[in-house]
């Protein structure tokens, strides 16, 4: 009986961040390719143990784990989760480290706990409850969860393509969510895509010493005068064309943001900032998270960055840059606007390195899987989900939209701190959000 | 005799070079304080051994050793030296690891070989040759040797302000010199000054996720905005009033420079460039180099560094940038200056951090102890000496210049790569070098 089931993830939470435990202990940063086959096959073993049909798919990269559980039923519930996580440097800014979880203050903290192994094990350890209570599952269930996702799902239409059948569900959950600022949980209906390159100048066999900088080129420079091309203090990417495919939202998407709280003073607080840029705030606010891209510096390398001073001019130097993009704008045509803007402003000794690039993709608030998660969401805490029409991070959903209505929501809350040191989830949510998800499974089997 | 003296130096390379790898062997590298006291205790005992009145000065960063003798002549020489050594990193492009010296193809390898801990050395045992073959030293000899040039000689004053009697003497020979491409001997009479700042900005109280980026502020950003204000692609520094207190070349100065070859081509085949900046050539070329202020990145620090992609946005970005200055230019003024523009141009958020500064100095073509140098110069080399009225590079001349005329001559060569992995001296000018200063001496006691 699902009340059973209920009591089961209550009485057998520590049980499960256990499992959380012994994922995050394996440093499965995807960017080093560390520890990638090693948490694959962890993962088909955990399914296995559920009894469900597995596989690895290798791709060029990181495998894909595929899992699945045919009990006949009339509707299928779709999992994408991903076992692969952010870097975890800077080190020196954990409060324990990264690799080594470590419970204190109600929360787990660890790499990948919220991002997104937490949300796995909720999944995973929910199958188990409807088993461990001999409750019978009442949809069927398939996992698909990718090992690169935190740098771009570079390889995974790799397996998408052969496998589209496999994507067929009646609903599926998408990796991650949880609680606002304000203790709210939030769904995510769609993602932004991204594109993200390296750029590298390189204009001198070696570094040399600074007082040739009179005549000698400055790869530095080159690049910083590069960079100053992209975007201007206005916030304007300057690249000509990047808005030209960006359709502006509809009146039916400004219906479901208006009733989106941005929670603009809490969040200020909370990143320490006194303002927005451009003193963004309410509709503005709202335009630009939803349906804006981005143009992000995430890195700059060049020369001498220990103590004090270095009299050295730089051979090369470098930028990751994150370009967010959101639907319609196509990545391959982005590549083709960006290279040849460098080239008319003079800049060709500029070098683009792809990193990752995929588009964006929505869900439609209107679709009753939407309607169906919500009431779950209802039973467990009490009120509606917070639902955004997309989230301002990025994921490769387009793979998945044209077989099955996603929806993002998890174990995460504002101060999970993804992607950044001492990453967490706190023990209620991924409590509460193994029920969710009983309940999800529960209502489907009425739908 | 002076011929017992020269010929005792060609004997004896061999083990004057083991003294130059006995001081290479301890990395100190002021940029981290390391080795310092050790190398400074090291000098004063060699000091000691050729019978020198020898004193540590402590200043508030590394001492000063200082050594003279006084044998009662007319003349006196002061020589100028360092015994830090700048930072050996990257160390992965070095052949041989820079703090363990290495002989090979004529060569002698290691970080300090070059820049100065050879001249250093040679200096010493030129003095040692007129003891060991009792030939009486004509002239007294003095020598101050700081631990701080590579880190703009930020406590050198310390020293110098209850000491400058001691700076007091007929002719000084700095630090730095040798062998230009084509072979000829090259004598420096100036030093540009160095302003060297850290630009830092922080936006956020910690890394975050880069979809923030729609709406929160980027510090790598701010800081590519506030670099790309300081300097133009067409070279110019746009920092207002940074060029108003330059005293253009005289005709005098360009006489000088009219006997100069900058050897254009096997230069920037050297590098590794086809053109230098805004095609430079000829007297343009000239008078940036000998007269013209630089504005050069030596490092830039932000975000992920490591391979592939982390979507992050920064909380902080910082640059190190090094200005060169010519006479007449102050760091005061210009400090102000920067602060000034940064303010006006909306950087108020760009912090500085000053980390050395100080004037250019140069010593008068026509002083008699240029003529003497040069006449000497060419008993060992059979060439004159290829005078240059300023080097590019800086150094603290501007302490010394109303003590003593000071020419700048030494044991490296176009290729010695200093501040660069790899650096090292060629043996022959090692040699060579120490019996140019027999010579000099001998010349001085005939003045």
């Amino acid at each position: 009986m699902l009340e059973d089931v209920i009591q089961y993830l209550e009485k057998h939470t520590n049980q499960a961040l256990e499992t959380v435990k012994q994922l995050v202990r394996i440093p499965s940063v995807a960017a080093k390719g560390e520890g990638i086959e090693e948490t694959a096959t962890l993962l088909k073993s955990m399914f296995e143990e559920l009894g469900m049909k597995t596989q690895l798919h290798p791709t060029s990269g990181s495998p894909v784990v595929t899992a699945s559980l045919d009990v006949g039923a009339k509707r299928t519930l779709l999992f994408y989760d991903h076992y692969d996580v952010q870097p975890a440097e800077p080190f020196d800014l954990w409060d324990s480290p990264p690799f080594e979880p470590e419970i204190r203050n109600g929360r787990l903290y660890g790499r990948g706990t919220a991002d997104n192994k937490g949300d796995t094990t909720s999944r995973i350890w929910t199958i188990r409850a409807f088993q461990e209570t001999d409750t019978p599952l009442p949809v069927n269930i398939k996992f698909v969860v990718e090992g690169e996702e935190e740098i771009g799902s570079i390889h995974l239409s790799e397996f998408v393509e052969p496998n589209k059948h496999f994507l067929k569900a009646d609903g599926g959950i998408w990796e991650f969510g949880g609680a606002a600022i304000d203790g709210i949980q939030e769904a995510w209906l769609g993602l932004k895509g991204d594109f993200y390159v390296q750029l590298e100048v390189e204009r001198l066999n070696r570094d040399v010493h600074s007082s040739t900088a009179t005549h000698l080129p400055s790869a530095p420079f080159r690049l910083i005068w590069a960079l100053n091309s992209l975007k201007d203090e206005k916030e304007r990417i300057l690249i000509p064309g990047w808005y030209d495919d960006i359709t502006p939202l509809t009146k039916a998407d400004w219906q479901h943001l208006d009733k989106v709280d941005m929670l603009e003073e809490d969040t200020k607080k909370y990143y320490g900032v006194d303002s927005y840029v451009l003193n963004l705030t309410g509709d503005k606010l709202k335009e630009v998270y939803y349906n804006g891209p981005t143009c992000c510096i995430s890195g700059l390398t060049s020369g001498w960055q220990g103590k004090g001073s270095k009299t050295v001019l730089p051979a090369k130097a470098s930028a990751k840059v994150d370009f967010r993009i959101v639907e319609d704008m196509d990545p391959e045509d982005l590549l083709k606007k960006l290279r040849a803007h460098l080239d008319n402003q003079g800049f060709s000794d500029v070098k683009i390195t792809w990193h990752e690039a995929y588009p964006a993709a929505k869900t439609s608030p209107d679709h009753p899987f939407i309607q169906l998660v919500n009431t779950a969401n209802k039973k467990i805490f009490g009120h509606d989900l917070r639902v955004h029409i997309t989230s301002p991070g990025s994921g490769p959903l387009y793979l998945f939209k044209d077989h099955v209505p996603m929806v993002s929501i998890g174990v995460s809350d504002y101060d999970s701190r993804g992607h950044a040191p001492n990453e967490s989830i706190k023990i209620d949510n991924f409590r509460n959000g193994m029920k969710r998800i009983a309940i999800i499974i529960d209502e489907m089997s009425r739908w």
